[in-house]
């Protein structure tokens, strides 16, 4: 019983951390991905720029939701509670 | 009883997550997808450009609701918990 | 009853899995193609354009709530937890 | 007892997902149809490629909704789980 | 007693249907209605083709929660689980 | 018991259908209600046109809304569930 | 007990049922009878015909509510269930 | 117990239904009065008409609350189950 | 054990009564007194009808919260369920 | 026991009231002032008259407030219920 | 026991009184200090005049906070059911 | 046990009162410190004025916040109700 | 058992604090520094001015919720309940 | 089963704590880079200043957001509860 109540809160705890981690960094680049392309559009040569800034803002914005996705991954593949 | 309370907690661990990330890449990719068209429609001549970063935006928007996705999915068909 | 309990889970979790990409299906597809009929309205000239991009948005958004869906029939139609 | 809990999540899963999705087509149709319809008052000579394009997008936005459809129809009148 | 959980489901479950289904066609519906009847006060001779369109987004529209309300009859008037 | 849970079941489904029923049928009436007065003041001209299509609009809108009504009076007024 | 448990019942769902439909009847009327004393006050030649349909359009409104009310009146003054 | 269900019942049922109703009323009558007061102060020689129609749409919107309002005090002050 | 029910189900409605009252009033309130100041601020010449008319739609506005706190203060004063 | 129960309640219901209102309070409180301030940088001349105004808004907003502040002091330093 | 369940009663409540009020009182003196902010910067020559109205509005908003947090403390520190 | 619920119960109110003063404490100080920032920007001669009336401001933003923090802390660190 | 209820109760406080606060700070660090960055690439002559402010601001918004991180430290690294 | 209980909290509080984290972070982050991204293309002179002082606000925004997940690292790698 032990073991099913340590399975089934890790398994709830993953999915409530990466869904929530998908809804913060989804609504998040969208932000930012949205304005880069509108800067585009209108600063074309610009392109490079923005381009550059846009990668680095999303590499800024998943940090903390990869750490989400590490935890929730490793609760699913790697559990270290079960031996 | 141990079994049944492992494959419920997975079934709506993954319902859960799988949910909250297609909110979450529905918003994000709505948003970027909406202003890359209007983009379009307005610059012509900068379709190409638009339509590449347009895409780099989608990957990078869908990169954790994938990691959402593959949990989800590994918690139904390939569940490492239930021997 | 662990049958029971196993079918109740799968269910529940289907119907939420569904009605969330639902959710998050119409309102990003709500929004991109609101915007690609807008900028046809106003740019007839880039119609072919606006209506091929318009449909590899759909097909992007429609990633992760399609995958939603193909755990929700997998979960009512062939569940594999049920033997 | 077995047959009633079964029956009674059925039911419940199938009200969650068909409601849900009648959320999210409602507003994703209006969202569409109402920026068509604009369009058609402000463009009358572009009625027709509007009203093409409105169809399209409609069907688009309800490939989701449909499968919680019937995935909601299925667990009232053929449920699998009920023999 | 179980007869008793399966009327109780089914009743929970229909007017949770039919109650989110009202929800999101009075939102889809007014949205797309308001806009028609704005747009025929401004263009007054584009009359018919502004209500031929408002008829058929107001039937797309309405299509999944009427699959909401049938399921939701079904399982008030016709209920298939209770022999 | 058995008669009571029914019962229970029956009136807080019946509330909770007409009470969202109302709250969607009310957002979506205001909405084109009100459109359509602040098209009678500025077009006084096209009073009998908005006036038809607001009557046609309401009564497209209140579709869901009164399949909940009838739904919920039947279940206080004419229960088929109890004998 | 069982008088109980239905009494509970219809007061909570009645509670319910009113207290959404006064929300939802709030609301509709505040938008409507907030945009006709807008028109009023803009266009004073025009006070008649936005009285009339701003009450037409009040009634509309309101049917749903009604119905709520009267399930609401109906469930505490008359209860159907209790002999 | 039968009595104390049947009063806490009542009690709960009525804070709910005045407490909603309250908020529905509050918003709804706000919403009216402050566009009222913004019409007299732009056009103070409209200020009978308005006036006027102010009352009328606060006694429109407050129909439903009232009941609410009745039915609360009924369930506190001469609750109909209690003998 | 009887008593300690009535008392606890009296003192959370009164609660909730109140509280949610005092939201739906101080919203209400709010709007109609903010757009009155900044009438007054504009129009000094209407200062005098701008706060009569003031002061009537604050009154109209709480006539539902106040019913709500006569309730709330009944419950928690002269509760008359209590002997 | 009994005694606990009731002091539980009375605790929570004076924490939810107070709560609840001290938002409804400083959301309508936090309108007025705002737009009073704004006024009285604008129109510096109707100084007096601005803020006797704005006294007399905060005071009619906090009526309903103050009621709740009342009620949930009466429940924690002189419960009527406690003997 | 009796003791464990009134203190931890009045923990909760506490909690919930001051966490709500910060809310209410963060969010109406954010309003109002941020409006004083502008005009200050706008018309410095009103900075006395706005500074004092400022220091009113935060001292009749954070009215009803104080109560709240009052309440708290006196849970927390001296609580008056806790012999 | 008893001294484990009264612990569990400090704990949680500590987080609930902490966290949703942080909240309001973020949204509140957010407001008002953009708002100053702007004004620098466009107003760099006043740049004193609004720095000393942005730190009154926090000061006053975040003194129902401090209380709320003090409380917590009391309650993790030098708990009144355990000896 | 009771060492587990307070551990359980102190992990659940520890995330429910610190994921409240980084809400908060997130949303309020989001707003002023957005501010900021839009003024230094409108007033570039400011930059220096405007840097100092945000970084005092940014410390007056973390106030709050760097409490809120450590009473979660402390609960979770030096939990004082725990000897 | 206290060991399993003590697993079970950390394991959901991490979820909670990292997953409300990711919201804030994506939030705040999305806000400011956005901007960033817009000063950029209107300003490439800037482009410098805006980007180190992204790079800034990121960092500061994420310092909650970073405690947040080193908290539930903790709780998932190094659990200090358990032995």
């Amino acid at each position: 019983m032990e073991h099913a109540i340590i399975v089934a809160a890790s398994v709830l705890g993953a999915g409530l951390a990466i869904g929530l981690a998908a809804i913060g960094a989804g609504v998040g680049n969208g932000t930012v991905t949205s304005k880069a392309i509108e800067g585009m559009a209108r600063q074309p040569e610009a392109k490079g720029t923005i381009l550059v800034n846009m990668l680095i803002s999303v590499g800024l914005i998943e940090a903390i939701p990869i750490i989400a996705a590490v935890i929730a991954i490793v609760l699913v593949f790697a559990n270290p509670f079960i031996k």
